[in-house]
């Protein structure tokens, strides 16, 4: 008998700090536990919209996030995070790209997701505009014409909204908030929680 | 010439549960690192009112918090929690109790702090009644009815305002909330880091 083994879904916005430490992780704690994961951006402030106040309308907590904490936790994976001028973005576009190539490709659009993570929280570059996100798809041969295009599309446009309705009503509020078998874990800090997980089967 | 260490400052609300699991883990962490800890006990309801919004008045945050993520955070330290009826209680005769016994007696103080958590998060029993309050100072052999006075004294009252103003002021917003030299570390999750930091001296 084959044990049927489900992906791990991550949800995550583009604009969280969090988001990005945990996408630099997961595939490696997946691939460990012999899993896959799904990669499911998503608009945190839409989501907000439905259920409650941002930790960054927090003055001290977001100082707290941006000065201190989020830079020491990526600087105890080994990375250094540049905060993008204008954050917190909200970074459709690239969420856009991201299901377009989704519907086809799962894999290329988790490589996207990656791509753009990286130039905005290793680089510092916005990805909020149509073309810097078209841009960076075209740095994964895709072509930039068509990733601009795709931003434009209406029925891109929809998926991104189903995205986001998914989410909320799966009870994501947060970013990341990863799922393992239907066992929600909100945080980048609940990556080793997560490895504890899959190494035992419960917990 | 002699180094000298700072103790280790840890605030925490006795109706948080994180702030239940630090306190179970912060003496052998500073132990280790030849530290002390100074307990720091604040009403974090009283720390909303300068600095935004309770995460508990978000449903699916509380929910998260009390039904998964504080249950699962005790289990992988070997503790059940229990979360009393009535929970959070706004836990104000503890606290004076705590300062009470804190001015000549930081020790027997902390150990208050440590006795009045466990029956509140592993016991599951009220703490906010000046009653039950004083009953966990009796088990420690101290006076039940100084106990009870001290709930009722100007001067003890006072030393509880003047805490959670230390508090606010110091830029505490949440529970634990924990500095270490200055640098600030927020949740029970941070304690790795915390640990991190007095291993290598930097974080």
């Amino acid at each position: 008998m084959t044990r049927i083994v489900a992906p791990i879904d991550f949800y995550f916005d583009f604009a969280s700090p969090y988001g990005f430490l945990a996408a630099m992780q997961i595939d490696a704690l997946a691939e460990r536990a012999g899993r896959t994961v799904r990669w499911r951006p998503f608009l945190l402030g839409a989501v907000y919209n439905h259920v409650g106040q941002s930790p960054l309308e927090h003055p001290l907590k977001r100082d707290y996030i941006n000065i201190i904490d989020a830079p020491r936790c990526a600087r105890l994976i080994g990375l250094t995070l540049r905060r993008p001028r204008g954050w917190p973005e909200h970074a459709l576009p690239p969420c856009r790209i991201f299901y377009w190539l989704d519907r086809d490709d799962p894999v290329g659009a988790a490589a996207y997701a990656r791509a753009a993570y990286k130039k905005y929280w290793l680089g510092g570059e916005s990805t909020a505009d149509p073309d810097a996100a078209a841009d960076i798809a075209a740095t994964l041969d895709h072509g930039r014409s068509d990733a601009l295009a795709a931003v434009q599309d209406i029925a891109v446009k929809q998926r991104v909204i189903d995205a986001n309705e998914a989410a909320v009503a799966r009870g994501v509020f947060g970013s990341p908030f990863i799922f393992v078998d239907d066992k929600p874990f909100w945080g980048s800090d609940r990556l080793t929680q997560i490895e504890v997980l899959l190494e035992r089967g419960s917990i």
